[in-house]
């Protein structure tokens, strides 16, 4: 199993500037073998300025970036990529866009069977799962599927927010929607990604990294919190 | 057109009991001709508990409920009823069920034909309009569309929520949530709901009640507020 993934829970921290807060963590990740990154800003409406903003983020990092988008042939340019960023945004408007595209099932398969390091931040973090069921996103278009892209076997929830206790809005909060996802059968766990953690992938091991906690739901038992640095290898069986 | 609907936006209000700050308007609009409520619970996992709490609350205002799950036939159960009522919760849950039960053209048939009233609160009022696509809940299973009964030619975001200008939170806002569905093509217009306020329509005449305002979203124009007691019929045309 040769898959390395960088799993973002978002792309920028409040009061500091895009990918500012982990981008020590991406220049680890794709090191200094990778010199080109292929961006997939299907998340944003407007693919254009969403590449700049990411090339001249990489750029300082001492990457080159090349849009999807501007490929003629977007399975040519997966097939072709030295390491992929899918950034956030709209994870519905992304997934669709992954599935008309063609592209899901080319990189599973150079992530999976080639190595080809996987970066996402929160929408593109969300696809690199099982499936989009727990996105905070509204459902803007309809996807052919919520299935995603299956680089890991259970789900995670970014932008993973605690309750408010002064707020008077009484919506359902975070926890209360992922536990209704656990009340529908056969559903993985969730690995609740606060804005400033991360989680690195590479093979069999994994590790939460960044400045928050994350919270992890299993269905039918108690949550548990784990601190950065933790070892989550166990996440990566389908046993747990 | 002898529609007549009562599109709460909340079931529960900070502080206050279930359907208590609307129990006014569903006394007024249900009146003395219904007798029997015919509730759909599908939101909630629960069914049973969430119909015994809809028949306490309405028991208190003088009408008796079924629960839709109670009947060996679901869609003769629609066709029998003298008043609808569908609860809140999950609106992917919500809009899978009524598709697998195949009610949602008899509803839409007995609402906009029969002139049987609906009431909806929060997912209740979503899948009332023409589709799921501004809701805010997470996306537990996956319906067969996001189309919903359309018994009006516009969005509901129940729920809505303003910024807060203290939040270090970086997930989108309400607002931006609803321009991104607008940067889809065709879309059409939302009526965000805060807390607090409901929707009376009947027939060709649209009034907002309650207490708090609403904030109506066109696609590609400012958005614009509306107090309490306005008219807001023009949205039930399709073309404003």
């Amino acid at each position: 199993m040769k898959r390395r993934l960088l799993l973002v829970s978002n792309s920028t921290l409040h009061g500091s500037g895009y990918l500012a807060h982990c981008q020590q963590q991406i220049s680890d990740f794709f090191g200094k073998d990778v010199k080109r990154v292929l961006f997939v800003p299907y998340a944003l409406h407007d693919r254009d300025a969403y590449t700049r903003t990411a090339r001249d983020k990489l750029k300082t990092l001492g990457y080159e970036v090349d849009g999807i988008h501007e490929a003629s042939d977007p399975v040519e340019a997966i097939r072709k990529a030295e390491g992929i960023f899918i950034g956030g945004g709209n994870t519905f408007r992304l997934l669709k866009s992954l599935y008309d595209n063609k592209v899901l099932t080319e990189i599973r398969k150079r992530v999976m069977e080639d190595g080809v390091p996987y970066m996402g931040s929160s929408a593109g973090t969300n696809v690199a799962t099982v499936s989009i069921n727990t996105t905070n996103d509204m459902p803007i278009v309809y996807p052919p599927s919520f299935s995603a892209i299956g680089l890991v076997p259970f789900n995670i929830n970014p932008h993973y927010l605690d309750p408010d206790p002064n707020s008077r809005h009484m919506g359902e909060t975070r926890e209360q929607r992922i536990t209704q996802y656990h009340e529908e059968p056969d559903t993985p766990c969730v690995l609740g990604l606060r804005e400033g953690s991360m989680l690195l992938v590479e093979g069999n091991k994994a590790t939460l990294l960044g400045t928050t906690k994350a919270r992890l739901f299993i269905r039918g038992k108690p949550t548990v919190e784990y601190a950065p640095g933790t070892d989550l290898s166990f996440l990566l069986t389908d046993t747990h």
